[in-house]
């Protein structure tokens, strides 16, 4: 019998990552792989994998991806392999009015295989900020908001980066979330997020727009998780290009 | 733009579920719905779902199912709406010597749905020990062991007890686990282990033999992730009966 | 050498809580149980803890716990022992404008012990709104407002029902939570807590306040955390009562 | 009414923490921060403190550490202030019989004051194998053994480095555990672990001898938690350097 796969999960180790403006960022990742197995092994899987990722310690990108994938696919004979690292990426945000820079910490996975699947996904996990429509128009003061969570996953054709999505996301909500706020900052977010109501379906509405709008993103799914001030639950909403398109 | 779905997530309510036995347990279950949405709403969908898991606090069943998500696809008039429940479910299981009554306490899932995808899924997830067949053949004495969790989801022809999944994942491993062992049983599980070797591919093979030979399953998937006492990481093994037949 | 203590740690099992109204409610508990060990144990303290705890399966009471206590006490000869259980509690609460029923779930724990520490603490852990009022007073429009989360522990002289705790909790932040809004219910709750701004320290004053005003609680600690709605990270106060009077 | 503490908490920002060997290592903690607060506040606490944060951003040390509680009890005018890092830190081990190099992650935590409690705490959590001489000893054949993780905390007057408490740690469990391991690494492993039965007390006991004959550590504490692969639930140990001598 065919087991579609064996792998290693949870394993830890520090990478650097590639960011936009050139230089190369310093953070941990937690890394799973899988690969598919034709038959019964003879030796350890779980060498494999941990030696093939222990060769390619350091720097993370495409060819160390692929390295990686290729190493394993070799030595267990395997149709496919996939590989997923989830990180913490930090990107410093100027506050809005003040312009007091400081570090936000954005939780992202890089997910590729090798054989029977080949694509590459980016995923990136933005906190944001919504407010009620509902609660703004029937209160005669005030409006109920939250902190939320945008995740937005996409393939491309040709490399889009982090900070591209985030903004991406961070335009999408009722207002976007920072570190470090000064008074004049914390006036500007409350007020932003009041002019700008939103129910979890409009926020990824609104990423959805921008992503069909984007010249190299070829699929995509967003979800956003607000956790209700006034309730105890979150408010979910869900799309994917697949059904819009 | 069609929303794919939008819905709550993370609700707690005290639920009784059928055993096979005939008795009602009662027990907390953590629920989310999901429900597609044609275009922009004009009321609250949170307060939909509520309401409609509000009215069928209690016994949950295969009817009370259907009738929770037929309210919330008629008031918001979705193509399409799905139910999830988890909840721990409790067996007495009796030591394998001394015959001493315990409970043991399994992760459950419930997941129905109502318009495009109908189908009912039932999850257990069920610990038990794996015991290393490459560590005992190579090692003068003793084989390195640990605690390994078995996901088994299901989709079904005729109704399928939890129990008799759980039957099915606990004759598939090393050993099986139990909540309270005298110094006979725990010689008993001890030495079962040692005598009978597993790998994680082993064990989702030997769920799927068993999977596949019920006549009333029609689908199943199956993963396991053993906790190696002898790493920091899991390994991990999955099989899905599609890529099987 | 003395060991200061062994114990078992995560085990769940179904048990039935009074409730002030007189029933009894069915839920699920994580138990962990600890005991002082004089020297060099013989046999399977684990069996001894979990012997104890099976023996006494259903309602848990003051009576149970000293029974599980006493035999755990006994068996291992130990100057003192501890055990601590923490579950979901179930209340129905009215929303506030249209009295629609509703079930809010809050996470309590017992904790009890015989020998050297034989103090009962009873915790609950209590869902509530928050709203800063320094963002009320600079903006123009609206206020940023958030779930955020308060623990009271306290010990008591007469028993304290779970019931009241949580009403000195509920009526300390800016609104309560609710599992259930109707729509002049979230009118009502988002006017509330735009009328009545709170810091983290503000919620903690004021639980300090009714529980130093309450005949039967004898200490007490609360904390707060608040999920902030225009952060990534929470807002964090604390208040202990022996460090008040 | 005095409020012992408000803070933030659960920010993450990228560090890099000193190495025994002169290096600097990047890695990512999560940090909260607490200060006492004497009376009313007038602007944002929060701001002083990811301010504060925000200033020393980069290499942590005890200057850093300093720098930053002395800046927020100034500005908060705070008689006591405390910061807490929690970081995954990474050193490389050599396989033990094949020498094979590869890194292994432990969760450790920095925590000091200023004011009213200035003692500095180090923290490293380790996972092991622990071998349950019961087992051993009433079966025929193998021992069932499992992973466990001990918590290591300590006060010191000359500094201790992390790496020095790690080979404290490892050298008190029945094996200490790593990330890549060869045929013979694996049996190497399974047969020490058989030959060196531990139950959690006695791995607490041999941590606290190991700490107690220590010249620089003033003050300990020791847990052991072992996730039993018999059972569901883990064992637990405690020890505390006050109650020893």
């Amino acid at each position: 019998m065919h087991i579609q796969s064996v792998g290693i999960k949870d394993i830890q180790i520090p990478v650097r990552v590639l960011e936009k403006g050139g230089g190369l960022q310093n953070t941990v990742a937690t890394i799973s792989i899988q690969a598919s197995m034709p038959g019964r092994r003879n030796d350890s899987c779980v060498e494999v994998f941990t030696s093939a990722l222990n060769d390619s310690l350091g720097e993370i990108s495409a060819a160390s991806f692929s390295r990686i994938l290729s190493q394993i696919q070799e030595k267990l004979q395997s149709k496919a392999a996939r590989l997923e690292m989830t990180f913490p990426f930090f990107i410093e945000k100027k506050a809005p009015v003040s312009h007091t820079r400081s570090l936000m910490e954005y939780d992202c996975t890089f997910s590729g295989g090798i054989g029977e699947d080949e694509d590459f996904i980016l995923t990136v996990r933005v906190p944001v900020t919504t407010l009620c429509p509902c609660s703004k128009e029937i209160s005669s003061d005030g409006a109920h908001n939250q902190r939320a969570e945008v995740s937005l996953h996409v393939k491309f054709r040709n490399f889009v980066w982090i900070e591209d999505l985030i903004v991406i996301v961070e335009q999408s909500a009722s207002c976007e979330v920072y570190a470090l706020l000064k008074r004049p900052d914390e006036k500007f977010v409350t007020e932003k997020a009041f002019n700008n109501p939103m129910f979890v379906e409009d926020v990824v509405r609104k990423v959805a727009v921008s992503a069909l709008a984007h010249p190299d993103i070829t699929w995509f799914a967003a979800s956003v998780e607000s956790f209700e001030s006034i309730h105890k639950h979150s408010a979910y909403a869900y799309i994917d290009s697949d059904e819009i398109r």
